[in-house]
C-alpha cells in the first residue's frame, strides 16, 4: 500500500522517454515508465508524437492499462480503443469505476460496445446501462453507481457494524447516503459525524438534509455547485427523488480542467486539436477557422478598396491604417475576454450588461484618448503633416470606443442565439474593429485631407 | 442542518438584485439575498457595479460576512477590507479556517495586520503565524492547521474512541494523519479503512504510506498532484518531514479555477482586471498592453513605409496586404495556444518541442498551400492580374509557415527566460507575423511585379 507523491519529479521525464523511444532503447523507456503514475503515463502518451506513442503504449504494464486509458483524452484514447478487441476492452476496464467505464464505452463503435457489454457480468452491465442512459456531460453521465446507503431510523452503532461487514467502502466516500424504504434520497451522513457521535444516536438526527443533484443537470453546473459548496461528493437523483448514484470531486476537477482548456482552445480556433495529432488531422481541424478569417479579411480588403483613390493620393494612409485597425482589435479583445468570463461565471446578466457596456465604453474613451495623443504626436513628427496626425488620432478614439462596445455586445448577442461566445467572438470582433478602423481612418482622410 | 442545493436557480438573480438596488428597493434585495449561498453573494458582489456593490455589502447578514469575504477575489476584497476596523476583521474572520484567514490577513496593511493578530487568542495566532510564514501560492500558504493526527501503534478501537471525545472533526477530513513521537509524518489512515476493519487492527497495518507535500511546493504543482492522484486531502510537511498541516481539495479547486482564469486574461492582456473595477483602474490596467501593441504596430508601419514607392505604383497591394498579415496572425495563434497548453501541462519539453516544430511546420505548409490557392483565385478574379495573385499566394505560404514555427518557438523561448508565455506570447507573435507578412508580400511584389 505505497502511494508515492514525488516532489522533485524530473520535469524532463517525457523528454527522456522520447529520446529513449526515438533511439529504440526499450530498456531505458521501461525504466522511466516505472517511475510514473498512470495519469502521468497518460500525459506522456498525449505529449508524444505518433510513432513514439505507439511504442510506449506497448510497454505499459497490463495492470495499469485501464487507469491510463481512463485518464487519456480525446482522439488519442479513441485511437487506442479502436485497435483493441472487445475482450481486451473488458479486461482493461475490469478494475475501473462505472463512470470511467461508461466514458470509455461511449467511444466504441456500436457493435463493439454491444459485445463488450455482453461479456460483462450481469450486475456490472446493469449499473453501466444506468450511467449510459444519460448524456456524458450531465450529472447522470458523471455519476458512480457504487454508493453506500443507509436508513434514517437505524443507530450509528448499526451503521458501523454494517460497514465492517461490507469490507470494501468505495473510494472518496466522505458521507453515506440516507434513503427511505423506497430508495428516495433524504440526505447525507458524513463519516466524521458518524465517528464523533454517540453510537446510540440515530442516523436521522445527525444527517444533513440536502437536495440531491438531478441526473440531467449539465456537468458545468455540477462543477459550480461543488465549487460553491466545497463538496467532496454529492447524491444524484432522478425526477422522483430516487437515489441513482453519486458524483465525486475527482470527476468534477476533470470537468473544470476540461472547461478551462475548451475556452482557451475555442478562442484560438483550434477546437479539440491535440499537440501531436497527425498533421493531416490538425490541419483539417484548424483550416475552417482560417477560412472564416479569410472571408472576413477579404471583407476588410473590400472596404479598403473603396478608398483606392484616396490611398493613391496619399500613400501614408496605407502605411498607417493597420495601426488603427490593430489597436481596435487589441482593445476589443480585452473587453471580450472580460465579458466571456462574466458569462461563464454567470455574473453577466441582462441588466448588468448595460452597466458593463457603459463602463467599457468609458474605458474606451479614456484609453482611446491617451493613445490617440501619442499616435498623433508620432505621426506628426514622422510625416510632418498635422492634419494627418489629427485624422489618425480621431480614428483611433472612434475605433477604441466601438471596440469596447462590440467586445461587450458580441458575446452577449452570441449567447442569446445559443452560440458559444468563445468560439465565434473573436472573429466577429476583429471583423468589426478592422472595418470600423479602416472606414473611420480612410473616411476621415477622404473628407478632410483631400481638398 | 439544512443545506439546499438549488437545481433550478434563477439565472437572473443577479439581474434582479441589481434592479432592486438600482431602484433603492432594499426589501426586494434583502429577499433575493436570503436565497443565496455565501459564495453566490460573493459572485454577485463581483458582478455588480461599484455603487450597487456597496449597497449590497451593507445588506449582507453579519454571520455570513466572513464566508463571503473569503470567497471574494482580487481588488474587490481588498477594497472591502480596507474599509473595516481591525476589530471588525477579527469578528468577521472568527468562524473561518486558518488558511482562509491567512489569505485575508495578507491583504491588510501592516499596522492593521498586527492589530488584528494581537486581538486574536494565542492558539489561533500561532496557527496563523505558521501559515503566514509561507508565500500565499505555495502548499504552506494553502494549508489548514486543524488536523487530526494519530500514532501508528494504536488500535482502530482507540482511534474511534479518541474521535468520539474530540467531538469536532474538521470538515473535509477523509483521512487521519499518522505521525511518530516527534510529529514526523508517516502516512494516512482513511476513514473508510478505519470504519471497515477489525477494531483490534493497528493503525500502522492499515495506513497508506505516502510522502507528504513539501510546504514550499508551488500551488499549481499541488493542483497537479491532487488531480493526478484523485486526492481529497494531503499532508503538508517541512524539510525535516514534520507534519505542518493539510491541504483540502476545495482549496485546490480554487487554485485550478484561478490558474485557468489567469491564462485567459493574460493572453488578452487584461491582467487582473475585474468586470466592474472602477473605470480609471480598468483603463490603467489595460493601457500598458495597448502601448506595447502600439509600439509593435508602428514597427509594422515602418516596414510598410519601406515599400512606399511600390504601393504608390500598385494600390492593390495596400488593399491586400492586411490579408497576408492577418492570416499569419490567426495561424500562428493556433500553434501558440497549443504550445502554451503543452508547457502548462508539462507535456512540452526540449526534445518534444523539436517534434512539435516539425509537425506545426507541416501543418503550416498544408494550410498555407490550401488557402494560398483560394486567395490566388479570388485575387486573380478581382484584379484580373495573374502575377499579383501568384505573389499573394506565395507570401501567404511563407507567412503561414513562419507563423507556425514562431508560434512554437516563441513560448518555449519566453519560458526559458522565465517569462509567462501567456502574457508576452501573442504580442511577439503578431509582431513577427505582421512584419513577415508585409515584407514577404510587398517584397515579392517589388521584385516581381514592378518591371
Amino acid at each position: 500500500m505505497t502511494e508515492e507523491i514525488q516532489q522533485e519529479k524530473d520535469p524532463e521525464i517525457i523528454d527522456r522517454l522520447y529520446e529513449s523511444l526515438h533511439q529504440d532503447d526499450v530498456g531505458v523507456a521501461r525504466e522511466s515508465l516505472e517511475q510514473l503514475h498512470p495519469s502521468e503515463i497518460a500525459d506522456a502518451l498525449e505529449g508524444l508524437p505518433a510513432k513514439e506513442r505507439e511504442m510506449l503504449w506497448v510497454l505499459v504494464p497490463p495492470e495499469v492499462e485501464g487507469d491510463v486509458i481512463s485518464e487519456l483524452q480525446g482522439s488519442i484514447r479513441t485511437e487506442l480503443l479502436e485497435q483493441m478487441q472487445p475482450i481486451e476492452v473488458v479486461e482493461v476496464t475490469k478494475g475501473l469505476d462505472t463512470d470511467d467505464v461508461a466514458d470509455i464505452i461511449q467511444e466504441l463503435p456500436d457493435d463493439v460496445k454491444d459485445t463488450v457489454l455482453l461479456t460483462m457480468d450481469e450486475q456490472r452491465r446493469q449499473r453501466l446501462a444506468s450511467v449510459l442512459s444519460f448524456p456524458e456531460d450531465t450529472a447522470g453521465g458523471l455519476m458512480n453507481i457504487d454508493i453506500v446507503s443507509v436508513r434514517a431510523d437505524v443507530s450509528l452503532d448499526v451503521v458501523i457494524r454494517y460497514l465492517r461487514q461490507l469490507k470494501n467502502i468505495p473510494e472518496q466516500t466522505d458521507s453515506l447516503m440516507v434513503v427511505d424504504r423506497e430508495n428516495k434520497y433524504l440526505g447525507r451522513l458524513s463519516l466524521t459525524n458518524l465517528l464523533s457521535n454517540d453510537p446510540e444516536t440515530s442516523v436521522g438526527e445527525l444527517m444533513r438534509e440536502s437536495d440531491g443533484i438531478s441526473a440531467m443537470t449539465p456537468a458545468n453546473e455540477v462543477a459550480k455547485i461543488f465549487e460553491q459548496r466545497d463538496l467532496v461528493s454529492a447524491a444524484v437523483i432522478n425526477d422522483d427523488n430516487i437515489l441513482l448514484g453519486r458524483i465525486t470531486v475527482d470527476d468534477v476537477v476533470d470537468v473544470i480542467q476540461e472547461e478551462a482548456e475548451k475556452s482557451m482552445k475555442n478562442m484560438a480556433g483550434v477546437g479539440f486539436d491535440e499537440m501531436f495529432a497527425p498533421v493531416l488531422t490538425s490541419a483539417r481541424r484548424r483550416t475552417i477557422w482560417l477560412g472564416i478569417n479569410l472571408a472576413t479579411a477579404f471583407l476588410a480588403a473590400w472596404v479598403i478598396g473603396q478608398f483606392e483613390d484616396t490611398i493613391e493620393q496619399l500613400v501614408a494612409l496605407a502605411i498607417l491604417m493597420p495601426i488603427v485597425a490593430g489597436m481596435g482589435g487589441i482593445a476589443g479583445s480585452q473587453t471580450l475576454t472580460i465579458a466571456i468570463r462574466g458569462i461563464a461565471t454567470g455574473q453577466l446578466g441582462k441588466t448588468t450588461s448595460r452597466a458593463l457596456m457603459l463602463k467599457e465604453g468609458l474605458v474606451g474613451v479614456l484609453n482611446g484618448s491617451v493613445w490617440a495623443v501619442v499616435v498623433t504626436v508620432i505621426v506628426v513628427l514622422w510625416f510632418k503633416n498635422w492634419p494627418l496626425g489629427l485624422v489618425i488620432g480621431a480614428a483611433m478614439v472612434i475605433n477604441l470606443i466601438v471596440a469596447a462596445l462590440a467586445g461587450a455586445v458580441i458575446p452577449l448577442a452570441l449567447k442569446r442565439f445559443g452560440i458559444d461566445p468563445a468560439i465565434a467572438g473573436s472573429v466577429l470582433l476583429t471583423t468589426v474593429t478592422d472595418v470600423v478602423g479602416f472606414v473611420s481612418f480612410l473616411g476621415l482622410a477622404t473628407l478632410l485631407l483631400l481638398t
